[in-house]
């Protein structure tokens, strides 16, 4: 499963110097390309709303193998979304299209990376295909979170 | 060029819950591998001198494309090493073998990470061949830093 | 009333170490049982949203002589369920399973607490029905949130 | 557009003493008066959700030439709000009733009012009126947020 | 055992705004009869002293089967107090009669919470009784501190 | 009675960008035609000099109805400033050209704000505009400081 | 009532450059002869135990008229002795031998001082003659702690 | 020499329930009569400009035994009266009207404390009394800042 | 002398895998013995009460060539044990058992050992012994605190 | 232009061993003298008034080509003689006879700094004319702040 | 292995007054004697280099038996020294020769501390021949790191 | 001596809108041009090696009179340069080509300049020439660091 947090939905037309110019749709059609090329079915989700974010993870119990999120600028107080990602044994990979650490210092600490598996960030859309990459590998490894 | 920091020779002996069984030689080797399968040449560096990683970042000038830099414990002070990245106007990515956000809270902190193209933590030696791939791309797009 | 937030859903699946092996559902018969016992009636109501729970609280005027409260993860950070709970002239407790003083340091601080009548913490599901007898004895009292 | 933020629904009930006594249905008439009288046409809306806010911050694009927002309590921790408000190309003006200053120091820092274009805070319902004519003048003198 | 901190001696008489008009003999009365119902015999001790109290805990090893604790203001530094609650093996709940965290901010942060099994603030001294609930749930199920 | 604080006298020349370009004698003149044709007598007074601002706020009491304060510089540490407003029982607006949320960070903290009625900031000229409005109508309205 | 806390019993001997070279015992006689001027009787007092201050300050409550004390370094600790202060319905005065402002940073903060009346430091045993007559002032005007 | 700073001078209108109904004017003859009687002449200055009470402190070189200054608001921020004061070599004692340390934070922290023999606060106008009596001591045993 | 704080008593029965299972009345007969073949006469002391140890310290003067102190938890809070160490003229050694640096993190700070000749942790009962002969060897070389 | 801040008209007299012998007059005669000798004309102006010296900086616009400046203690806090000197379009040359950064935790931040176009401290009154150094290079080379 | 830090290399010559006037070699030899007198053979190393005493630790697996380290200034940032201590299987004891928290705040944090057995400071030469005693105690207990 | 830290000899290549494009041998050489003038020999000396540099220092007792250097980024971590700067008896003058002041914020606190003579900062090349002649005014005045 690939989740989207608040804003990305504007992706293409928000502040294109830092997000870049590709819509949502594009880099989830792009994904999911990639991931039947290499036998895996994704399913990505996009919302404005955490208690919709939250919802989904505990959804994916027993429907997916893993999940790769971008948070969004929730990653940097939502202990709630963190709570879930926590509570749910699937591993997970997050991912920013910009690199966080060089932006605004409240950008520089995220609740969500302690219970990820590992982070991705300032690759561009480009970081999605690598998460996904990451957490193939890990199944096939059968490894999962303890591998973090 | 793929440098890596203190402590890092000892990889395969030193805490294996954490940073895995892989002994750094079988690291390079594998990442040398597969970069030539993409018709690539690296060069890997290992040092506890601080001195010594800054004085390669500096020959790096002119002579590769991009640097995956692994700085170990340097990544929680070495605002020297940071300015040699700086000061190259080449494209770096961040590797950490570990989920450093999950672990003591001063290695939550990374003076690096501001100046580099971007960062991946906490998904083991993988972690090296993602970088490399981000760089490739990057090349390929011929972007560089101000991507980021 | 009984609200329960983010996450509390999963209770018996999430993290049984921490918060038990009883179901939220188990946890809401129960309390029902024990307060039909004493001849008062409460609704329950758990959502992942916190839009969800503040309609909830603002609803309760008027309806319910007091809120039992477990915010789950909002209690760190969500003042909007803070001011709601302000907002509205009934005596509230607030309840948390597990002992959150012995947890994560950000789980020590709560933006609830100052506008409730009362916090139990660290009874596990116990906590709820102490928190129902203390609403009943406040409004046997007379009193309200004055009392705190 | 004119945005109220969670709790603001109800105004008139609401600590008074802090809020005034007009609900908010009589601010947006009184609102809407004023504003046709100077041939100009609003949309009000309040929600309790985040995610909902944020997602009319979004359809504002190209539908509107600015937005009033009382974002409430979200003011101190929405950082998805701001997000959003910093995606879209219209000038904003943020509004308090109370003057927050005056109040608890965790309301004295918003996380919003570094993306607006001005802030309006302690002048009561009159503060929204003052942030229309504002948005009024930005649009004839064809400024817009670089004004700030 | 039931123990009581510095200043709780003068209940009824201290700002019995704060703390109510009950004076602490009457509320040990209260609360042993109310255990005595249950089959229970408590003992209550009030000290100013921290060596008291401290001396008291490790005395209570292998005679009582729990602890409630009042520790008033050494809540907030004692940590001698706090190494011996740690130091002998007995479930102990924490019980404030004021809600601590409606108070000054120095009040908002307990040095003992950590230690103990759950925590009752606010509830004046209904607390106590509760609190003796929670021991007697804790030792029915064979539980103790584990449940925290 | 409007007062402008330090290098507020340097207007038109002193960094447009953030500033504008209008004159500070051109802002004081269309405030004072503003006023005028709403009936109501303004005076304008620039200092550099802490002390000078501050004789001027106690020679206030009696002679005016309220106070338009553009602090500059002196928002940030002059609590001097601030006991001389608090000490006279006038209602008093503070305003400021520029957004000074979007700037340094030291510029985010009023000592001044938490004892008047209002904060307008980021509007410009027309800021001062809308305090006397609001100075106006809280005139009207019979109320005071006590409204904030 | 004159109340000494921890090492004050070892005056004269203590690094009398810092505190001089009077003994306590000197300057509790020569108080005692002042207040006998004065038709005022005080009762001296000085323990190296929390408890023992806190036990007397109780005792003060319809015994005195008013309470000078020299906490030592319990003025940076014990909020169990300003407990004890803020209970009993006496004016006290707070008095240091040194100027605690002049010394380690950790010797600024007094957790005593905002339930006292009045406090008086670096004037040597000075300072205890003059916290007695602003007692005496104090009785005479018929006011109490109101008057800070 | 007695020093009064900032908004001293409204003293008697000035919130009289902080800082008492007495004018400035009649506690200066009050204290210019108390000296008298013991032989020494004073002279008192206020002024709401840091400027003038610096040059102050410096034409009293030479010219003054010792120096009584309530600061004001200065107290907290100007480390320009605290270096005049450390120029000078002369005994000086802070005095402040109300018991700053029961007051906002910001109060709680002096600038000028540490370069003063000593300060009296909470003790109304008979603080600048028994300043008095201070400095007359210290010169009577001929000592000056080195009792501090 | 060699003096124990606060639980040190319950040693042996007390958190075995942190302190060892050794009880304090072995530990100190061991000292004793090793003391004595030195030709050295030691006396032991063990109290939960901050005051007993204070005044052990102060009664140490003139009798004893030096201290041997594990202060227990009131190693971080203890500022009136720290001011009797420092106010008696005898070399002083901190002891603790565990490494303390090791644990939790407000056990990192000790307010005692500015005061104190040395330091040693972490060594176990071994530390007491290495403790007794560094001041066996400031004693032989006629230093005392001054060496440190 | 030579500004020098407050209480730097009493050198030679102050604290000699912090800041010499020499008095404000002959410094600025010598640097007079040394200017000359370089066919340059400098004014020197000295007040222990912010708002002089605030005055001061907007003449020099259009005046001088240059700006020394010592500012005293209000190198720590006057935001507004910053502002000042960042408004007026001169190169400016921050300097201090004594090293700052070697004194009291308060003197190392200065909020002049970052608004000058180079700092010279610890180096006594030969400072002031490296300053002048400085200033008459970057005259030469036609630069201004934009060096810095 | 006996391993100095930085600037170790003066001692004798580098502020006696602190660090007492026997040089390096001094302290070694004596140690070597001493260790040689317990049948054990040390060997030591001093280096102003970093990365020469991360390569030394990582030598001393599977050649020594414990590690006396006193890592000079690297205390307190060198993070790739202590993750070199924590990578290697060797019990160890920091030394250091003042009492590093008597002296400047910066050097009262080690961050080698939390990863050896033991520390000692404060007692001179002394330090070191006490360290090798702990760590020949724990090899004769067949204990390592696991007994701090 | 002249000392170069880390990156310095990347100069004119490295960010040249921050340091300028002068290369650090065109630097060296003008300073030893203008320092034959003089009389004066000196010598130069770059490296990015932390523990290069503190050798050097060790080496310039008895062999030279004064150390100009220009710590790079070792100026804000490194305390073991400190130490060696401070165990050598000889002045220094601290140089940084950029004002560090108007950087990050990182880069405006130094750990060098406590111990330092005097600080030049922001002035370019110009600053190491300005160093020398403040080290020969020292010289010349027979002064030292004392001067400070």
């Amino acid at each position: 499963m690939v989740l989207h947090g608040p804003n990305l939905g504007a992706l293409g037309l928000r502040e294109p110097e830092i997000y870049g110019r590709k819509t949502l749709q594009e880099i989830d059609e792009d994904l999911q390309a990639w991931a039947r090329g290499r036998g895996c079915e994704i399913e990505s989700f996009q919302s404005n709303w955490e208690g919709a974010l939250i919802d989904r993870v505990h959804q994916a119990r027993g429907q997916f193998d893993g999940i790769v999120i971008n948070p969004g600028a929730l990653t940097h107080y939502s202990i709630a979304l963190r709570d879930a990602l926590a509570a749910v044994p699937l591993p997970a990979v997050e991912v920013h299209l910009s690199n966080v650490h060089a932006r605004e210092s409240f950008r520089h600490h995220s609740v969500i990376s302690p219970v990820v598996k590992g982070v991705i960030a300032g690759l561009g859309d480009l970081g999605y295909r690598l998460a996904l990459e990451a957490l193939l590998e890990a199944c096939k490894g059968g490894g999962g979170r303890e591998g973090a």
